[in-house]
């Protein structure tokens, strides 16, 4: 049998519908974001402006950060030497989940090595030990919420994206009696937009169901201490499980969940993904913990993200430039089709040193392929006019297709879609 | 709907069976391995000898790795910043794959946060792109392997632990023509056998059959240049897919694959376990760099560590103490019972300072309860003895059963099990 043929032609046919995936291989430099240095295929080194990091507000480079990893390494060593139950707990992981707790006011919480693992393990735990659970997922969540609905072998009903009315039609005919889980994010990470958090929440209540929301993209950046949108709309003690990353915002590794002492406490005794894989380093723990420390107290990286997200939209919108309406730090620019996306990347960072990842289908639904721009507040006004004139260069290459200068791409002008389950973000 | 109720009785049920987990609060101190802090639950502190740690060869305080983490973290930040398509890809982890792959002979390599998702993402992948792919998997797979096998959706059979004729009919019987994949592990954690691999590789070449292997326990500490038990029996390049983690012997976090370009190219870029997730922070990578380079001339480090296991193998089974057959590092100790179990753990650590995590039921059969040690380079002579001192006074406290003096402990002696699907290591 020849094996290797059936990998070599799953990866042409990705080369071939344009989506294969080339990694830019990058150095960052702490204390110069989003300054970095790529590494072309030549060996080539060049200095680039990262435009597409989720290190949100530059946490990553915060010298209080740095040093809680590089001085809890040295006194601590780099690994945690075992799973959490065998010899893997560390002290400054126990002291990382009673400041999440604290920061989401709940009972209890739980570390993992990763956001998706957090989802995969959580939601597919959950859902496990409800009796004949439905679980009513949002058609836009992401890959690793997708992973844990699927994993847990229950019914799902997908709602259309932040549509109230499907939700309900769908919780009504499950019926108040039958265990029902609703799973959502807060900020949909590639369009920006923010789910109804509120109605949501009255829907669970009247129906009788428990909820589930992916902060992920919200977390360090939203909320008077940064626990995210919920925070904001003064909904935590609403929602019975918040799962967030200390990856983006916080600018480390890892993810979370919190809820009342309980539900956390079955999930870390029931997840095979939590239960049987190393913890993680204290260097790590202690760095992430410093961050949410940091971002509890501090508003001025809120501040300068929300303003250089502004001004970044408000400048790509005035030269016509066919920015997608957000309500978040998220700015994505319309493009519609993967090639164009790939070029448009490759000029942006071959000509100009800006480095935007093409993002494509399945991260994306086929047609609405985007630049997804982050701005940070280490992203000044300098820079966002040089990536607004490097950007209508491209667009003139190219001939892509404006918009009425000040105004945003209207995406009910697209061919229509398809029910989309994104597999993605 | 009481919805708390379930997560309560969920929890409740693991306490009556005596498997309820409590998690140690340890800080390691570098440098001073396998000393380390524990903190009691009524906060107090006390200095303890870990005897159960997979920090197999100590590299997690070694000064080289510990500089390189703390370095890389002052040089670029704490995170990566993204997913390995978006922004994340960072110079240390393109240099530690390379690496991977040059230790294993192997064409490519792909790393993952954890072995676990290492596991799971790959082998779930790699069998859904081969045409109605049958999975024979070992009946001791561990947690990790089991969670890629259902993911994939693909049929399974277990064959009997090791067991070389059960394989070669559940082949024969599926015939050459079908896809096959066989996984597996080198090391097996909790007993501490070892596979057939080179009996392995010859059905997979007589019944035409991919070889999937998790070297988790082995990578680091086995063969010349530490690339495991297959190196060391010269059959690596005779295995398709080769598995391990960063986060064991060479003291890090994370995971890997090895094989030829088209498998790990494949999995790259069709495993949402590795595509949606943020990358290894450039610190992490650096560290993990570091340790397997260092292992990979240094033998000392392995020397050390089997001359340890033999020596703690020696002097517990000199004392009657039921040691079960191990050919590897690893050290079981036969209780039987997983209360007695939670027992002996309990007064080793508040009688002797001596802490070694009860190993229970899903990580092995039920009545096959035990200890599991895992004597380190820097568990000396003298920490021995102190050990198998503790050891004896735990055993007459509890009056479990002795076995004659230098013999093992006789597993057949045990009553018959079920064919066991373990769910963990
Ligand atoms: C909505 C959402 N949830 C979860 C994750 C996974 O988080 P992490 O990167 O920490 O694995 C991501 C992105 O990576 C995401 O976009
Ligand atoms: C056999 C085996 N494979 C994989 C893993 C997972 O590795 P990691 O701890 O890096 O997630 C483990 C233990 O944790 C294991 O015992």
């Amino acid at each position: 049998m020849q094996y290797l043929d059936f990998f070599e032609s799953a990866v042409s046919s990705l080369k071939e519908e344009k989506r294969y995936r080339i990694f830019a291989d990058l150095e960052r430099q702490a204390g110069r974001f989003p300054h970095a240095i790529w590494r072309a295929d030549n060996g080539l080194e060049r200095e680039i402006l990262v435009w597409c990091s989720n290190d949100y507000l530059g946490m990553g480079q915060h010298p209080d950060v740095i040093e809680a990893m590089s001085d809890t390494a040295q006194k601590m060593g780099t690994g945690a030497g075992g799973t959490r139950n065998i010899s893997g707990t560390n002290h400054p992981l126990v002291q990382l989940e009673a400041e999440l707790a604290d920061l989401h006011h709940k009972e209890a919480s739980l570390v993992f090595t990763s956001g998706f693992v957090s989802n995969e393990a959580a939601i597919s735990t959950i859902a496990k030990l409800l009796p004949n659970c439905l679980i009513l997922s949002d058609e836009l969540n992401h890959a690793s919420m997708i992973a844990g609905v699927k994993n847990s072998g229950m019914q799902k009903q997908v709602f259309r994206h932040n549509d109230m009315e499907h939700l309900e039609e769908l919780l009504a005919a499950a019926g108040k009696d039958r265990a029902k889980l609703i799973v959502f994010e807060s900020v949909y990470s590639m369009d920006g937009d923010v789910a109804p958090i509120k109605e949501i929440c009255d829907l669970a209540d009247k129906y009788s169901a428990m909820t589930y929301i992916d902060e992920v993209h919200a977390v360090g950046m939203y909320g008077p201490r940064g626990a995210g949108i919920a925070e904001r709309e003064g909904l935590m003690d609403r929602i019975d499980i918040i799962e967030g990353t200390l990856a983006k915002a916080f600018g480390t590794l890892g993810g979370y969940i919190t809820a009342k002492a309980p539900i956390v406490d079955a999930v870390r005794s029931y997840a095979p993904g939590f239960i049987f894989t190393t913890a993680m380093p204290p260097a790590i723990a202690a760095a992430a913990c410093c961050s949410v420390r940091h971002l509890k107290e501090s508003q001025s990286e809120r501040d300068g993200q929300q303003r250089q997200a502004a001004r970044t939209k408000e400048v790509l919108s005035n030269a016509g430039l066919p920015v997608m309406p957000s309500d978040t730090h998220i700015v994505p620019l319309f493009v519609g089709d993967p090639d164009l996306c790939k070029q448009a990347s490759d000029i942006l960072l071959d000509t100009h040193g800006i480095y935007i990842q093409p993002i494509n289908y399945p991260t994306v639904p086929r047609g609405t392929e985007r630049l997804r721009i982050t701005p940070t507040p280490f992203h000044d006004d300098t820079l966002v006019d040089g990536l607004c004139e490097a950007l209508k260069d491209v667009w003139e290459r190219l001939k892509l297709p404006h918009i009425e200068p000040g105004t945003f791409h209207d995406l009910t002008k697209q061919p229509e879609q398809q029910v989309f389950q994104a597999v993605g973000g």
